[in-house]
């Protein structure tokens, strides 16, 4: 299997073209880690969530990581790994244009019925169901692509006749 | 959608039937989330590493997180979530048993070749090369599934018309 970096430019259209990967987060040194859709915006991840877990640790420690893999095979595939800092965008005047412009990007990639539901019908529901809208800030992008080479090609011959 | 808890027996045969997901570990409360191949055995995940970044993180803080999902759709998804620590099997005596424990694990579950490449040749290289085997004490370990309800199954005609 051959390993090579790929260019921040790659490592972006990635992130563009999945809108799903895992969060981590940490409180304590303890990682937490779960699937997460978003949205890409350059420099900026964008998302929403209820309240729980993950948004309280973030809210104490803002420094996450993002991962986001295409997986075709043992041998090919490619990952992006970035780290952050996780930005609330609260139902204040001060954020109004970010939360528009998250609800906006999540929108066009998502459910929209969830989106729609969550900032219209929601709105009667008290704090602590409310959904929370964030951005990631992306500090740090790299990415690694895998194919295989020759020994590789060879085994994975038997590999399919075991399997 | 409808999210439910999944049992802790469900829990484990969903990680005895992917053996890959997402490893989450953390220094100075920044959190490092990679993809990962295990092998698992009730109470212990193992796997193997070359040597880098995810490995001394987990020498210099061994609480880890690992995040294993089957995603069919945006309605249809299991995530189990652990918590454990990592613990290198160290070529010596004291490991000597739980290092052929994995080694055997692991090829059951994995490229065979990779794992005796990894124990054979790559011997000659030099100890910064050598490719390291640890295992993770599962400590608590949680899981969802979520399953469409029928606001969904209503819009999800929608959504399939327009991709």
């Amino acid at each position: 299997m051959l390993i090579t970096d790929i260019s921040t430019t790659e490592c972006r259209e990635i992130l563009a073209r999945n809108g799903f990967g895992r969060l981590g987060c940490a409180r304590h040194n303890q990682p937490y880690v779960v699937p997460f859709y978003f949205a890409y915006q350059p420099d900026h991840l964008y998302g929403y969530s209820t309240p729980g877990r993950k948004i309280e640790w973030m809210r104490e420690n803002p420094k996450v990581c993002v991962e986001v893999d295409e997986v075709s095979s043992h041998f090919v595939w490619i990952s992006v790994i970035l780290e952050g800092r996780f930005q609330e965008l609260t139902d204040t005047p001060e954020f109004a244009r970010e939360r528009a412009n998250a609800q906006m990007l999540l929108e066009k990639r998502m459910l929209w019925w969830q989106i729609a539901s969550a900032t219209g019908e929601l709105q009667n529901l008290g704090e602590e169901a409310k959904p929370i809208f964030y951005r990631i800030q992306i500090d740090s992008i790299t990415g690694h692509r895998a194919l295989p080479d020759v020994i590789d090609t060879q085994y994975s011959r038997f590999i399919e006749l075991e399997e």
